[in-house]
Parts: C-alpha cells; sequence; structure tokens
C-alpha cells in the first residue's frame, strides 16, 4: 500500500515494529505467490474506474442498493470471465475488493441454483434447465424457509401433491406461516426458484422435496399466475440483496419439475440446503448430502436409497462461516487500532501532550484480546477448511471415522465465532468514540454484515446443542473404556488436578487449563442429565432441562480449540523468529483473556488458585506492553486494502480528518444549500403566513 | 390494550399470571394517576390520524426521514401547545408514542438553544433574542464537538479572538481538526449557533466560552459568509436528525453576542453541556454549572467568580441516560418476550408439537436475565433522579454533602446502563432468528437509538475512571479511618470474610456478595496504583497502568448498586404481596445472574466456595421456571403500546405473522410488479440483444 502521505503517528508505529509484516501476510494467506496474486486482483478492482465512479453506498437508498448491487454483480461476473478466473478462491478476492460486504441480488443463482441443478436434476432436466441457467434466461434462487418456520425442516407448511391424472404437482401454501419468508434474491430478481415442499403422493406424506418452479415470464418478468411474490422489506442490513416472499394458489407445475436425481429427506437439518453467496462460491459441490427418491408417473413414491452421509458441505459452509465472522473481525480491527494510533485525546497531566488513545490501558484491554481473537478465528477457519480437504480425501477412501468430529466442531465454532466477531466488531466501533457512529467509519456495515451469522444457516444456540450432543457421546463412550479420536480425548479426565500456570504463563499450561475446563463442563452437563433422568425426567425433559450447562460445555470445547489450534499454527516454519515472538505474545493474551473473561468455570473446583490468577492478571497487563508496539503492524499484516475496509478512520495513511470532511461534502442533503423540507416545513414555521402541511393538520 | 384479537398462546400466558399487571405497571411508572395520565396522552397519539397516515419510516431514505422528523416535530409541539402541556413528563410520554425512537431536528432548539439565551444570556441579550427564538425567527443549537477534539473540552481549536478597535469577536477555525462536527440540528435546519470556542483577548487565552452566531438568514436560510456549514453524513441510525458540520473564515461577530451573564469555562467537563433532545426535555435548566465572566469593550476579560459547583446537570442528564437505556432494553426484551411466546420451533421429541420458544432453557437463559436487567436499570435511573431531587433541595439550603457520592455514581451508571443494554437489546433481537433482523421487528431501530449513549455525554469509559476517582478517593479516606457516607460505606471493609450464601439464595447474601466483591476490586485497584507509584512511576502513569482495575471496581460498584437499590424497592408498600414474590425472583435472578457471570471477581480471593457456586447455579435454573409462568404479564407491565414498540413480532396482540406480511406488502419496492431495475441490468442480461449500461462498460 502506497506510503505517501501517511501520517506521521502511523509512519512511526510501522517503523517501530518489530517483526516483518510481510512474513506474518503471506503466512495468514497461506504463501507468498497467494499474497501476490489476491494483491494483483484486488489492485485491478481498486484501479477500475467502473468502482470508482459508484456512489456511496451509504448515500443509497434500499431501492438504488439493490439497483447497484445488481450493477455490480453482473459487471463482476463479466471482469471474472474476461480475466479467465474459475478459482474461488481468486474470485473471492476480486469480489470481496469489488463489492465489499455487499450481498449480490444475483448470489444465489451461482451459489445455489445453477449447483443444484447439476446436482440434483436428472440428465434430462439438467439438458433442459442448464443451457438456460447459464445463459441467464432462466434466473433463479433456492427457497426453503418459510414465515412461520426455519431451523426445523419438517415443520415446512408448503405441500406438493401429486395428481396422477394430469401427472403434474399442484404446489400450494395454506396458511400465512407457509409463505416462503426469506430467500435471497428472490422478492425482484429471480424468474425460477427451487422450492422446498412437503410432497403429498397417493394419500401419503413423504417429507421435504425440490421442485423447479418457473415465477415470472422469462419474456417479460411478469409474475405467473397462481404465484404471490415480492420483497419482506426493509433489515438492519443486505440492503443489495431482495430477500422475498413467495406463496402458491394452487400452482400446478409437471412432475418433471421435480428434482429427482437426488432429493433431500425429512431428517437433514436445514445448514446443508441453504447456502449464502459469499460463502458456497468457494464450496465444491459434490459434498451435498445426497438421498435418491422418486415419484413414478402412477404416483408411486420411491424411497431414497440409503447414501452414506456425508458432512461435508456443512463443515465446509460452516468454516467458511467461521472465515467470514474472523474477517468481519479482524477488519474492524484494522479500522480502530489505526484509528486510536491516529486519534489523540485527552492530556494525560497538566500541559502534556494528548496521548494517542492506542497508549490508554483501557483501550487496550478493550482492543487487544479483540485482535487476538481476530488472529485465532482466521486461524480456526483455516484449520477447518483444511481438515475438511484431508477428511474428504479419506471419505472417497470409504473411511469416515473423522468426520463426525469435525462436523461437530465446525458447528459450534460457526456459533462461537459468530458470536465472538459480531460483539467484538460492535466494540471495535464503540472504541472509535463518536465517530464509529458514522457510516463513514464502515464499522456499522460491517457489523450487519456479519451479525446475521448468528442466526442463519442454523441458530447458533442450535448449533452449541448440534456440539454438545457429539460431546455427550464422546464423554459415554469414554465412560466405558473406549478410545476417543483426536481433538477429544481431554474428555472424561481425570479433573482431580491443578494448574501448572507460573508467572511466566506457558502456552502448555494455558492449553491444560483449557482442557481442563472444557472436560469439567462436559462431565457437569452429562451428570446432570444424568440425574434428571434418575428423577424421573423424559429424555428430551432432561435435555431442555440441561441445556444450559450443555451450552457451556459446547462454548468451553470451542474455545478450547481455538486456544489449542492457534498454540499449534504459530509452530509454522514459514514463520520467522522474530514473527513467532510477536505472534506468541498475541497467542498467550488470547488465553489468558479468555480464562479472565470466564474465570469463574476455572475456578470453582479449585483447579486454579487465587495466585495464580494474579498471575494471569499481570501477565495480561504485561503482554499489552509488549504487543503496544507491533499493533498497527499486527494490524497491517491481515493487508486488506482500503477499498475492502471501506472506511475514512481505518484508512492506511491515516488521514482520516479530511476523509471525514470529504465523506461529509459527498453528502447529497450537501448538494443543495437549502434542503426542500426548508420551503415545506421550516419556512411556514418561521414565517406563519405561509402555512405548512402539518401545521394545516394541527390546526383541524 | 385491546384483548381483542389476541392469539390463544399470548392469552393463556396471561391467564397464567400470578400477580395483578396494573399494580406492576402503577408502581414501575410512579402511582395509578400518573399511569392513567400517560395513557390518556399516549391513547391521543395512538388515535391521531396525523400519525396513522405516515409512512414507516424503515421505508424512507435519510432526506425523508430528515423531513418527516422535522414535520412531525413541529406537529407535536404544536398539539402539546394546544393540549395546554407543559410538564416535561407529560410532554415525554406524548412524544415517545407521536415519534418513537425519532431524534427532533428541533431538539436542541427546545433543550439547548432556548434554555442556553434564558440561563447564559444577559437581561439585554435575553430581551433581544429571547421572543425571536421563541416565535422560530431564530432556530437554534449548540455546537462543542470538533472533527478532532470530543471529550476533552480544553482541546478545542475553534478561536475567538477580541478585536476592541471594532468591538468584535473574530470567530475561526484555524485546522481541519477544528471544524464544529457532529452537533445535532446543525446541518440544514438551525439558523443560529450557540458556538463554544477559545476566547482570547490582549494576548491571552482565556479558555472556552460561548457566543451566539447566526449562520443563515432568517429571511431566506441561505449560509450568510464566512460560514461553512452542512451534515456529516449518514450514520448508523438517527435518520431524522441532521447532525451537522460548522466551520468559520474569521467571522466577525459584535461583542454583544458573547453570552457573558455566565458562561462556562475549561475545565468543567462537557457532559453538563451537550444535552440530547429527549434527555433535557425533562431536566430544569436551573442546574447548569455556571460561573461568571465578561469580556469589557477595551478588551479586558473578568474571570469568573467562584461559583460554588453544582454537579446537579450532570447527575440528572446521566440519570435520563440510565432511563434511555433502560427504557430500550425493557422495549426489546417487551418485542423478544412476546415473540417468544408465539414462535414455536422444532419439536422437542419424534411427533411432538413443537413447542414456544419460550419454554427452551436456552432462550429463558438469554432472555430473563436481560428482563431482570431490564427492571433493575429502570429503577435504578428513577433513584438517581429522584435522590438528586431530594439532594437538589439540600443544596439549595447549602448543603453539597451528598452531591459528590450522587454525582460518581450517575457517571459510572450511565456508562455501566448504556453497555448492559446495548449489548442485550442486540441478545434479544438475534433470540428472534432471522425475524430479528427485518427492520419490522423494531428492534434494530432501537439498538442504533440507544448504543450511541456509550459514546455521547462523555465516552463510557472516562465516565467508569471518574466514578473510579471518587472510589479511590474514599478508599484513602477509610484507610485514615475516616467515615465514608451513605452508600459508599462498603470501602475498606474487612475482606477476610465468606460468604453466607446458603441454597436459598437471600436477598441479604446476594448484596453481601456484591459488596465484598467490590470492596475487593476497590482495595485491588489501589494496590494497584500505590505499587506502580512506590515503583517509580508519575501519578498519571499509574493512573494508565491501573486503569484497567479501575474501571472493573467502578463497574462492580454500580453492579452493586444496582443490585442493592433493586432489593430495596420491592419492599414498596404499594407493591402487593403477589407482585413482590413474582419480583423476588427477578431480583434474585439479577443477582445470582450477575455472580455467575463475573464468578472469578467472587471467587478469586476465596469469598465463594465451590459448593455454594453449585448453589446459585441451580437457583438460577429453578428461577427461570419460577419466571416462565409470568414472562409475558412481566413484560406487559411495562406498558409500552405497540405504536412506542413500532415492532410486527411485539404486538400485544402476538399477530406477527400477518403484521410481518402486511408489512412486506407495503414495502415500496412491492408497489410495482417489476421493479424498474430489471429495466436497466435485468432485461439486458436475459436478452443481450440490448445491452445495459454495465455490459457496455464491461466491454470497454
Amino acid at each position: 500500500m502506497s506510503q505517501e502521505n501517511v501520517t506521521p503517528d502511523l509512519a512511526r508505529e510501522r517503523s517501530k515494529a518489530t517483526f516483518d509484516v510481510e512474513n506474518l501476510a503471506e503466512f495468514m494467506i497461506g504463501g507468498r505467490d497467494r499474497l501476490k496474486r489476491k494483491r494483483f486482483l484486488q489492485n485491478i478492482a481498486i484501479q477500475d474506474p467502473f468502482f470508482k465512479k459508484q456512489k456511496s453506498w451509504s448515500f443509497c437508498s434500499v431501492e438504488e442498493q439493490y439497483d447497484m448491487g445488481l450493477s455490480k454483480s453482473i459487471y463482476i461476473q463479466k471482469k471474472l470471465q474476461e480475466m479467465g478466473i474459475t478459482d474461488m478462491q481468486e474470485a473471492f478476492y476480486y469480489r470481496e475488493c469489488a463489492a465489499a460486504h455487499e450481498n449480490s441480488p444475483l448470489g444465489l443463482h451461482y451459489a445455489m441454483f445453477l449447483p443444484t441443478i447439476n446436482k440434483q436434476a436428472t440428465p434430462e432436466q439438467k439438458k433442459k434447465w442448464l443451457p438456460l441457467a447459464e445463459n441467464y434466461k432462466m434466473i433463479g434462487t433456492y427457497a426453503q424457509t418459510e414465515l412461520g418456520h426455519g431451523t426445523f425442516i419438517r415443520g415446512l407448511e408448503t405441500t406438493a401433491t401429486y395428481d396422477p391424472k394430469t401427472k403434474e404437482f399442484i404446489l400450494d401454501s395454506p396458511t400465512l406461516t407457509s409463505k416462503k419468508y426469506w430467500p435471497g434474491c428472490l422478492g425482484k430478481t429471480s424468474n425460477h426458484c427451487v422450492v422446498m415442499a412437503q410432497l403429498y403422493t397417493q394419500g401419503k406424506s413423504h417429507g421435504p422435496h425440490m421442485f423447479m418452479v418457473q415465477i415470472r415470464s422469462m419474456e417479460d418478468h411478469s409474475v405467473l399466475p397462481g404465484i404471490e411474490v415480492g420483497v419482506i422489506g426493509n433489515k438492519f442490513g443486505y440492503g443489495t440483496n431482495d430477500n422475498g416472499f413467495l406463496s402458491f394458489d394452487k400452482l400446478r407445475i409437471p412432475r418433471e419439475n421435480m428434482l429427482m436425481r437426488y432429493s433431500q429427506v425429512g431428517r437433514i437439518p436445514r445448514e446443508n440446503m441453504l447456502m449464502r453467496y459469499s460463502q458456497v462460491s468457494r464450496i465444491p459441490r459434490e459434498n451435498m448430502l445426497m438421498r435418491y427418491s422418486q415419484v413414478h408417473e402412477d404416483g408411486t413414491y420411491v424411497k431414497p436409497q440409503n447414501a452414506k452421509l456425508a458432512y461435508g458441505s456443512m463443515v465446509l459452509i460452516r468454516s467458511s462461516i467461521v472465515s467470514d465472522a474472523a474477517r468481519g473481525l479482524a477488519q474492524a480491527c484494522v479500522i480502530s487500532i489505526r484509528y486510536s494510533a491516529v486519534r489523540r485525546q485527552t492530556e494525560a497531566y497538566p500541559g502534556g501532550e494528548e496521548p494517542q488513545i492506542l497508549d490508554y490501558q483501557t483501550q487496550q484491554y478493550r482492543l487487544f484480546p479483540l485482535l487476538a481473537s481476530a488472529y485465532s478465528l482466521q486461524l480456526a477457519g483455516k484449520y477447518v477448511f483444511n481438515t475438511y480437504l484431508e477428511v474428504n480425501d479419506q471419505i472417497e477412501k470409504g473411511n469416515l471415522e473423522s468426520m463426525p468430529e469435525l462436523h461437530a466442531l465446525s458447528a459450534g465454532l460457526k456459533a462461537f465465532s459468530t458470536y465472538e466477531a459480531s460483539a467484538g466488531i460492535e466494540v471495535c466501533r464503540i472504541c472509535c468514540g463518536g465517530h464509529g457512529y458514522s457510516q463513514a467509519s464502515g464499522l456499522p456495515k460491517i457489523y450487519v454484515d456479519v451479525v446475521p451469522g448468528c442466526t442463519y444457516e442454523g441458530e447458533n444456540t442450535v448449533m452449541m446443542l448440534q456440539t454438545a450432543r457429539y460431546l455427550m457421546k464422546c464423554y459415554s463412550r469414554a465412560k466405558q473404556g473406549q478410545k476417543l479420536p483426536g481433538f477429544v480425548q481431554y474428555i472424561g479426565q481425570n479433573l482431580n488436578k491443578k494448574s501448572c500456570m507460573s508467572e511466566e504463563v506457558a502456552l502448555g499450561c494455558l492449553v491444560m487449563a483449557y482442557e481442563h475446563r472444557a472436560a469439567r463442563l462436559v462431565e457437569a452437563a452429562a451428570m446432570r442429565m444424568q440425574s434428571l433422568i434418575q428423577g424421573g425426567k423424559k429424555q428430551h425433559e432432561a435435555w431442555n432441562g440441561s441445556s444450559v450447562q450443555l451450552f457451556w460445555a459446547a462454548k468451553a470445547h470451542c474455545h478450547l480449540f481455538c486456544v489449542k489450534n492457534f498454540v499449534d499454527a504459530i509452530q509454522a516454519k514459514s514463520l520467522s523468529s522474530k514473527t513467532v515472538t510477536v505472534m506468541k505474545s498475541v497467542c498467550q493474551l488470547y488465553g489468558v483473556h479468555g480464562i479472565l473473561e470466564n474465570l469463574g468455570e476455572f475456578m470453582q473446583d479449585g483447579f486454579f488458585s487465587g495466585e495464580q490468577v494474579g498471575y494471569l492478571q499481570r501477565k495480561m497487563l504485561a503482554l499489552f506492553e509488549n504487543i503496544r508496539p507491533n499493533a498497527v503492524a499486527l494490524v497491517d499484516a491481515f493487508d486488506y486494502p482500503d477499498m475492502v475496509l471501506g472506511s475514512c478512520l481505518g484508512r492506511y495513511d491515516g488521514q482520516v480528518y479530511q476523509a471525514l470532511y470529504d465523506y461529509a461534502k459527498s453528502a447529497p442533503m450537501n448538494q443543495t444549500e437549502i434542503h426542500s423540507t426548508y420551503y415545506k416545513h421550516l419556512k411556514p414555521l418561521i414565517n406563519p403566513e405561509t402555512t405548512s402541511d402539518a401545521m394545516q393538520f394541527a390546526k383541524l
């Protein structure tokens, strides 16, 4: 990034760094070549006059955002084609820069509609639909969630009833709550839609299946008879996406429109079906959970074959949500830490210079642990993704052993990371003081982009409890003397230990502490379950009555993973010794801060003594001082260009005040000296001889 | 509220309640008459066709929001006049309903500009300006914060240099960072402004003083020469307010425009100056911190007299922020808890009915402690306000003794409550699942209205450290054997105690636990300070090096207050025994949950045993079961009509799905079957013979 015009404060920060930023940046992205390629692609977007001429999204109405989103989306796809980019990761780098935090109105066409045809349709269906979809005659999306039904797919109410007389399915939305509601790209963009509906044939229900439904004319985009479709209205963010509703009034579609190659059945959580654009574009579609089912012409339902359960796609989607969340938090840290090095506030002693606010211990206390989290979560997302690739190879060879553990971990990590990142982004924003509240800071947008990750693709509590279910299984196996696989071996360990923590705060003692805490909370949850069942509760009542403790156990499990994975990651050979020294401090801070924030869970059984807690508290403050000189370099190493950050406060050159002022000047309301509202409301107030609407009304 | 059309689930919830909602609602608002009057006034707003015909704010662009905000604001003022309402609390009830969470573009005219003239101007100035301002010839605001300067008022850069030759002040913005930035109502609405600037006369600086500056013509609203003014651009929320920037190019104003009756001096924190509309409208202006200063015609500066420091206005503003935050959290609880009683999700066991999500223990774990917080914070705001009134009486009689304690408490409580409420509102939103992310839920708007409270009127960390400074003084007095006043008597107490906690979880043992924790953390912070000073650090370095622990101490102090005040409040005679039973559970939950969330701080010194922690954990789960049947009744008792909530999910009648659907149907994008974007971007994509802008560009 250009060194020109960098403020002295930021220049000094960078010169103080004790490690080579490039070394860390290469490590985080996965090598020097990839970093180079990423910069090359992002520079193309940065230089492109098409993006330069766009109005700031924050000055656009929701309709303008949608319009701009569609225009950019089409342009980006075109450019990727021109550049011959087919690698999903490369496309992501370009798009991340070209349309940062802007959800595409064509996203689900690429990420869900095309792949669904590819993978779920019969050869005949593919032959018919693929050319149309690839050439944008059909523009499609995927509709599952209903007004009254989300995570629980068996609760869906939309019906598809087979009529053997006409060889048609009758699609119907029998209730208000059965309307499809929330699917992206549905309200105004798509003319086709893959619809998940309850299949009925020969008087029997066969659970949710997928159907191809045309909803608008391919000629003039008008809505077809029997269909009601529109947007669901405005949201906290996602202005570029026309999330929609859709309902059917006994709409007849040919039998051939049921996706019959493979189809989804009832007991599978929806996480493997509904996928967001930014995520799925990077995910091989081969990994979808598939079974076989058909409806013959006479209405006979052919059950799906027993197919091996492949958790792959879920693991991948969740690992991508972990990475999305980590990226959002990292960007927020870049903005807040750079700004805190530029911003000076309140003389420390009478007549003294106003210090950089990053020198305040309280500011370090709020920001540095989040910086550590951002690194930890990025490394966690990376681990899950890479491990998936390995495990996938094993699955190809018929070895499913490692998948359940990874699957359970990824569910919990999805929840853990989105909670941590969302809350952390807001702390970063608040750490920017008043200016953080301006859209010019870029932070509100990052927040509203990341926070829905807590509820989509499986509500976070449900995710945590999925992890907990696996942990309970492991616990019972451990109690039966079975050996547990890999990372969960800590479960069932001896809990009568004391911490080895000394003043140095060794990484090994940190990991041991997290293992002990997780093991204890897993056991506590299992004991609670057991005692409720012994007290006469039914299984599901006992589960619900233990679910808070199950949640705690799952959270501790994920937290342990993040600590352990961080410790392992910084052993990498590609890191220089100087980088390792700095990253060790960051890693220690992650571990120490996490213990202090959840101290009771580490102390309840006397694992830590009060004295040891004192070590941790002093160490945390000492780590702030270690990290302080490298703070700006540590956020530089995330390597987000200004275009990705979209922030006046987080600029690489630190020229924040000029940028804020320029932003203000460009506001539409500043393009006229006197706003039209003056003539409507203020003038009649100042000169009451003329009278405004409001005043007239008041006189009625 | 109307019982018509209430969903069976909500009707059943209400019939299950074990206490009289009216009894609790009367208590919370301060009596039966006030509740009646509030409902009367809010019903006027609810029935008024003027408000009914308004478009939903969420479908308005920022410019439309500003327009609507101004129109509503003028209408509301007119109505209040017609109704002869002068009581600030009554006006607030009406406005809360008529313009819920909508910051008025005339707010600072009423709340800051008029009162400043009234209180800070000389009799001659008042005679000149008051009639003009009262008749809206002058529409004004107050400008203090600058682009580069916030909390630290002595750092302000705008100058007012007296020129004795022309008897004028020269107002100047010498730097980019000196531009006024953020003042409300400034960008487009006001034609006058009270400006805080550094006074220079006879070559000497005399610190910040106030000046009356005309910025726009009263005839045609054009911007006057020497002035640059505009909006600062878009924000996370506050769309109705034209927060602005303002700078001066050597602008000359007459000497008589310095507000000379009383004027503010340098060392006073800005919290007593910058006031938000919703708050200050309820605050008697007599309480402003005032001193005397003047500039004579020849340029002689007359120092302010020593006036008694009256912290009153700060206490009041902060108590109103506590109440604002509590109100936001309470409203979020109403929405999320009602919706959780309507929403059904995931059969608990195969074939079972989908339970109300409020029956899930994890949902109770997230929502019930927030409900308890909402009650606790409302009671805290009420206490500070009422105590202020008492203390103010004492001050009138010359007794300043109680003020410093209340002042320190209110600073910390402002920070404590805004942090708690902001984070809590987001949890409530996330507890509504996907629908919480829709603006139809009302929750995003509540959040963006409450969360800036963390940074305005004194940044929260600075506030907490103000409280800590007072606590350190108390600690040192206690160590010198002096008796401490009222509520801070716990400081310096014997720390070698153990908790009296038993399985019953007596309220007294809860209070004792919070006292012990706060006392210990105050001592720990003091010891840290002492050891740093003994190690050779300067006072300000030691302060900064202890500030994390000082923050912890202040937080513990505020938390203790909230617990103790809650325990005291539910002893009120007006509460029926049935209400007390329920409120005791809520109060216990507040105390128990707070301990478990901060457990390390209660355990580090062995105050609690592991066994006692087990009591608390089991009690928390048991309290969830106690509170569950009364949850809906407990939020009903906040008595917010649907118009205040502005939420499809939080409706009193529980008809959430119909409301969501109606909201969607009313979206502007649904008013046409085919969106204009289709013709611009989609049609050329589907039929590439025609070519869109974006595609053309791509071909360049």
